[in-house]
């Protein structure tokens, strides 16, 4: 049917194009992308359409800020993480080792800063976003072997990108770039020793289990990972209003569903997965307190090259001090009562 | 302007009144359906209006249920756990002593169940809802003296009210309800020993650190709690689709916008508590073993005595057992090194 004039004007039709960095087969993560677009939808009363692409149908994972920025696409939804190679003030904006929980980030998006900061450093790019989902604490990640030891890291050729990569080689291991289906192989034939991931819903497609069956928690580089919908500048302005907070309200939700649904998974996949022998382990605390130190270090270092990022982890450890100190008191000493209550309680 | 008629079919005008269970002066409770309204309105180019009140400006805070059942409003904003007197079905859609925690309610609701079992409920009501906002964990509340054993426990006179009021009072305590005013004049008095209420955000504008400065966490008996956005089912039915969206999608956004809230207001409102001379204590191990085993119990005989209420346990419990095994394994052993390592890692 054609709208009538007045509707027209109101609500024109619009047809945006928007790319994931997501392969279909990661069903929650491509998936928050096409609820968003349902959404907008029925906010619109199906006026402004938003056909959605996994990656590479039309751009490879890794290149939708490229194509957003030059308006190849409208829109995509991605990690702004993947963008370290511009500038690694991209980090902070999806997850940080030792950093923010997913909630936390919620907290410093809205309230603390956060967004402004994030919308400073994508105006450069011509890029308008929201924040649009996270997939909670991650884990660790397959290990063909025990890791006991900090001196066990040395040399370990491990599957691990960005700054995590980089934080793993200051303790010694050998970050180590290998093609998404090269990955299985490289870790049978001792090529590769690890390879992190995200958590047991993805990583059960992964199938790891069978060549690396060392399951490792937590993945203390992703505490929270936090996704983006990000909108050319141009394509954004030109929107209605009613267009723009329809938007912005979907993200919202997808923030909120995006770890509901990963929340909801997570325990299945990882009982099935254990079942299929993987052995879970937890990092030693020498471990941890080593990485911890590692990453003061490296944050330190990168700020002091970096006035952007200095300045956008100044907010960011200026918040993580104040969440980390409220979480422990009513948060985490709940969590860790009633967690195992059910075990521990006669 | 008048609306040109293709506008005003598709979108007509609409106000609707909408109460809150909370007065203004608790500005994230109240403040939340204030947002959703206006959310609403930017949603629907302020086609959609819909005016809100403070607890008791055209019902008390108890009474919403009450008046959007009737039709008097078309909605309202409130926790479903104040209308226990009904049903203590009602209870698991807020909170559970030891119950889901705030992200784990979003993953039963909407992957769990959780919304499905409460429509149900709600029907019986004649009201279609939302969830719409939630605190994050509480805090334990105020106590005049310290709790060192569950045999302080006996004889307390503690304002607490609805299931925790009968938790408390199986171990020995004396549930007490008190006006909302005579609070502060009773504890003062020693007519009462202790009172619970929300997070510090709230509990500093109530000021009982004069007059109780034990201040203990957790409040095990809110690990969340989550509010509704009720609708009388008539008046929700008479709205287009594209209303009907808007008004879920706002209060998703609730969902994630209000715990940010509170968790960026909480740090600041516990250290000026702390500064005022609030003693923060946290709940002797065997006060809460006592408690999960008396509550454990009570929702058993619950169960036994209401049918419905023993169906929405059975999914509930089932989901609390898969979120807490799970919950342990990345994000608490997380939490457990990150949140103290900036004081522990040397």
């Amino acid at each position: 049917a054609l709208a009538t004039p007045a509707l027209a004007q109101a609500m024109p039709e619009v047809r945006w194009r928007a790319a994931s960095s997501f392969p279909r087969v990661f069903d929650i993560l491509y998936g928050t992308l096409e609820r968003i677009a349902a959404r907008v939808a029925q906010l619109t009363d199906g006026r402004f359409r938003i056909q959605t692409f996994p990656a590479g149908e039309i751009v490879g994972g890794l290149q939708v800020l490229d194509a957003v920025q030059a308006g190849t696409l409208e829109a995509g939804h991605t990690a702004s993480y993947y963008y370290i190679g511009k500038d690694v003030a991209f980090v902070p904006f999806t997850a940080m080792s030792f950093g923010l929980t997913s909630r936390q980030m919620s907290a410093w998006f809205r309230q603390g800063g956060g967004n402004e900061l994030a919308a400073e450093l994508f105006r450069d790019y011509s890029i308008v976003a929201h924040t649009a989902g996270d997939t909670g604490a991650q884990m660790g990640g397959w290990f063909r072997n025990e890791i006991t030891s900090v001196e066990q890291l040395r040399g370990l050729k491990f599957r691990i990108t960005g700054l995590a990569g980089q934080l793993f080689n200051r303790l010694g291991a050998a970050a180590t770039l290998v093609a998404p289906a090269d990955i299985y192989p490289s870790l049978e034939r001792g090529v590769l020793d690890a390879v992190e991931f995200v958590g047991p819903h993805d990583d059960e497609r992964a199938n790891y289990v069978r060549v690396a069956r060392y399951y490792y928690a937590p993945g203390f580089w992703e505490p929270g990972a936090r996704l983006h919908f990000m909108m050319n500048q141009r394509a954004h302005a030109a929107l209605p209003d009613l267009y723009k907070h329809a938007i912005e309200v979907a993200c919202a939700e997808a923030d909120a569903d995006m770890t509901a649904r990963y929340d909801a998974a997570n325990p299945q996949a990882l009982r099935r997965l254990v079942a299929a022998g993987a052995q879970l382990r937890f990092w030693p605390r020498p471990v941890l307190e080593a990485a911890w130190k590692a990453n003061e270090a490296m944050n330190a270092d990168l700020a002091r090259g970096n006035p952007r990022f200095a300045k956008i982890m100044e907010s960011y450890l200026r918040f993580r001090t104040e969440q980390y100190q409220w979480f422990r008191v009513a948060e985490n000493s709940f969590d860790n009562f009633a967690f195992s209550a059910a075990q521990t309680v006669r």
